[in-house]
């Protein structure tokens, strides 16, 4: 039998007491270790955490829990090639991929350690400046922000074990509320390891930290998670946009690097990424030259083994998930061409019978007329390395911002253009239904950071089918972990308030 | 039979099919108007107020629209006796209750106006500073705010028809987000009323302003309205408290002042707000003291029909409210002494048979001891003149922060003292559970805004049972009406962008 690893719950490691849920290697087939949480008492770890973790984390500053992500950050930094072991056997990514997940994750923390250094030695935050309330000034309105008095409990996705505890973590332990952190099943070994340095170094307060390997059934029929009115914040699917701007030339700039980043997108975590581009969409006359462009990036692409170091895409994460990705292709194709077929690709290093590996697609609705009548390349997301190319009816930039707009609501749009002004206008307009829009010109072709790639500076979320959610942002996801508060009273009062660096 | 008033929905008045519920005069029992909405085409009425509605206010600036807003206080302002003449008969309310409704409710409306001018002829707005994605300040990231493309549905409580109309109104127009409103039917005429001069006055573009007549369940079953994903800001119940600090003494200015405040509170619209005192926390030994200070200004209260102007307390709303007070009243009477009795005032110029007329009633829960024993006081919101006297240990400031937190989150909590350290810290432990702290200090005896008076510049809405929701604030109250988004961009895009004056 495989190890069984433990859940840290109410300051000790605990076992659940089932026969656990095995993980395995996606590409090997092997089974790696199991996780359990039966017979976990969580109405006493949710209190702990909520009174012990909650209580001594708001007795610190914010500069000194600040602290404590950067000394984290280095404990993470220390263990980095156990977490790349990790990954690759249990997500079967190649080095690149895990790179985006562990590095992201560390590099997330310790910016919010940076940022939060700046916050000084206070325990709640002003917001904004006095207001007046009469025409005297001696009676005035001031603003405050005050950590919640709860705990945060994340119960996350499977294709970012690493970033995706750290990226929530970090802002919530730096506002002063304690977190609980239940991975998704599948790749939970990374997030728990990654717990159990953290903890094993001592830096966060009894109750800070939490981890629950179980199966998401435990937790939610939890009465502190079913209970009304606590705050959620959800990032649910989003079918996400490449946008190459009507003007553009067939042998311009702008098309050369909407290819390469859409290849990219496809490619990076095996599509895997709620950030991933899904549509692709171009002016009708440059169509083929698009499709040519992109597929010729997509097939040289080298599919396999991510422990062979010729290869360049590794494995979907299990074989539910493979079905799923095939799945979903049928249902695309039934309205739309196939312009480059994944099945093209030869498995390197790898047992196609057993390896969960999928090779790049890209499909496309062929003219403006049928990106009109096609509706399911805008409300299917597959989570693989698929995209579909959407022509929409030349220099008509509003036929391309309608059909966007039937994905109703996305994470990330990216512009590809040459001319500032344009790009502004198309980025102003695409804000409104998206949480973040990627502007990509020639003059920061070699800088900038990538459609898909989450910068802890900017929003992740969007609106509508995307979830209504905000996190990251810089200094904005402290928001979410806050109260706000207006507090009205004399100048002489309000003078009296901790005052920020 | 009386008049029955149109609703104005797609640009036009329209009556509804059914016979009408009647409003009626609380103090004199006679019928006024009559409402109905039956057989109006709710789904082409949200759509004309999205498409066009949104379209023409999208269309215009900021400080276009608060021209607008400016505008429609004006003729608000020209028509003020006719709402005054409404709310009398159909609120049952003296003047000064009827001034926090009509008059607070244009205040509110010019203040955004005027807060609105500063934010210029722009038509989204910057978030932040542009933030470095990289040591190069070439790539950026800039956070915007676009207006949300929807419309802002507003259903409505019946204690103010007039304010409650504005102060969402204002925020949401300003942003340029049309708005329907659905007032409460038992006082819908005035909102009607008002709504009806702003539009003959043709101050806003077609589809901007709607109001609709109707019983709640027209609205609540269409499916705009239970549709997943909706943007919503809710204000529930709340059990408000007032807090005298512990060190202050027995003939000291802050119990003076504290019931003062409790009083009036109680009194002013009968109770009737969401923001009223119902528990007024006070150190063990000065309970007498507060007893007798509020129970002294209690019974120089006159108690009848509004029309008399010796009289300084009207009716509660209806039959139906003047039951529920009475039920309230038994049940914490269970658990709590009755300190002034609102069975001893007599009415005046009214007939008690007919007259929904409810006297200022304080109860207490007599020791420390009584507190922690009484669980109703802390959940219970009797919507009328009564409050609870809890007395907390002597010098135990923590016990009475305990008690208070007991109410599981409320709009606001007022604090009384000298001692302006003190004040700011009990305020910040309090600005935890509460939306809004109102700090009263003898220094600003004479101009503090009042407890309950909701003040555009400060945020009214509270966290837990109070509903979680957020209004006004100042421009806080646009954010719930954009989308925010990160344009990550070169610096030579996002130097495109409109900037603020």
């Amino acid at each position: 039998m495989t190890d069984l690893l433990p859940n840290f719950v109410s300051g000790q490691w605990q076992s659940g007491k089932g026969a656990g849920t095995a993980l395995y290697d996606p590409v090997l087939g092997t089974e790696l270790v199991r996780v359990d949480a039966h017979g976990l008492d969580l109405a006493a770890a949710f209190a702990f955490a909520r009174h012990q973790g909650g209580r001594a984390l708001r007795s610190l500053s914010y500069a000194q829990r600040a602290a404590m992500l950067g000394a984290a950050a280095k404990v993470l930094q220390a263990n980095r090639d156990a977490y790349y072991d990790i990954s690759i056997a249990n997500s079967g990514t190649v080095k690149n991929d895990t790179a985006v997940d562990v590095d992201g994750g560390i590099y997330t923390l310790g910016t919010y350690a940076k940022m939060g250094e700046g916050l000084g030695n206070v325990h709640y935050m002003l917001d904004g400046q006095p207001a007046r309330l009469a025409k005297d000034p001696l009676f005035q309105s001031q603003h405050v922000l005050t950590p919640t008095r709860a705990v945060a409990l994340f119960i996350n996705a499977f294709n970012f074990p690493a970033w995706g505890l750290w990226e929530k973590a970090a802002p919530a332990l730096l506002s002063g509320v304690p977190v609980i952190v239940k991975p998704a099943t599948t790749t939970a070994w990374l997030t728990q390891r990654m717990v159990k340095d953290v903890v094993d170094a001592g830096i966060f307060p009894a109750g800070a930290i939490s981890v629950i390997c179980g199966t998401a059934a435990v937790i939610r029929s939890h009465r502190a998670v079913t209970h009304l009115s606590v705050r959620v914040n959800i990032e649910a699917d989003s079918v996400n946009c490449a946008l190459l701007l009507p003007s553009e030339a067939a042998d311009g700039q702008a098309i050369d690097l909407l290819a390469k980043e859409v290849a990219r997108e496809m490619t990076v975590k095996s599509g895997q990424k709620c950030t991933a581009i899904r549509r692709v969409l171009v002016p009708e006359k440059l169509y083929d030259t698009a499709a040519q462009a992109i597929s010729a990036r997509l097939a040289k692409t080298t599919l396999g083994n991510p422990r062979n170091d010729t290869v360049r895409m590794g494995a979907v994460v299990n074989r539910e998930q493979f079905d799923a990705v095939h799945t979903g292709l049928s249902h695309l194709k039934a309205q739309a061409a196939v312009l480059h077929d994944g099945r093209s690709h030869a498995l390197v290093d790898a047992d196609a019978a057993i390896a969960c590996c999928v090779g790049p697609t890209l499909l496309g609705t062929r003219d403006a007329a049928g990106s009109d009548a096609a509706d399911r390349v805008h409300d299917t997301e597959v989570f693989g390395p698929v995209a579909t190319l959407v022509p929409y009816r030349n220099d008509d930039l509003d036929h391309a911002l309608q059909l966007i707009g039937r994905g109703q609501g996305s994470l990330v749009a990216s512009v590809y253009g040459t001319d500032p002004a344009a790009l502004a206008r198309a980025a102003t307009e695409l804000a409104s239904c998206h949480g973040r829009v990627h502007v990509v010109s020639p003059d920061v072709a070699s800088m900038h950071t990538g459609h898909g790639n989450v910068m802890p500076q900017s929003l992740h979320g969007g609106p509508g089918r995307a979830g209504g959610g905000e996190e990251l942002g810089g200094l904005r996801a402290l928001n979410f972990y806050h109260r706000r508060a207006a507090l009205q009273a004399s100048t002489a009062v309000l003078t009296q308030l901790e005052q920020h660096p």
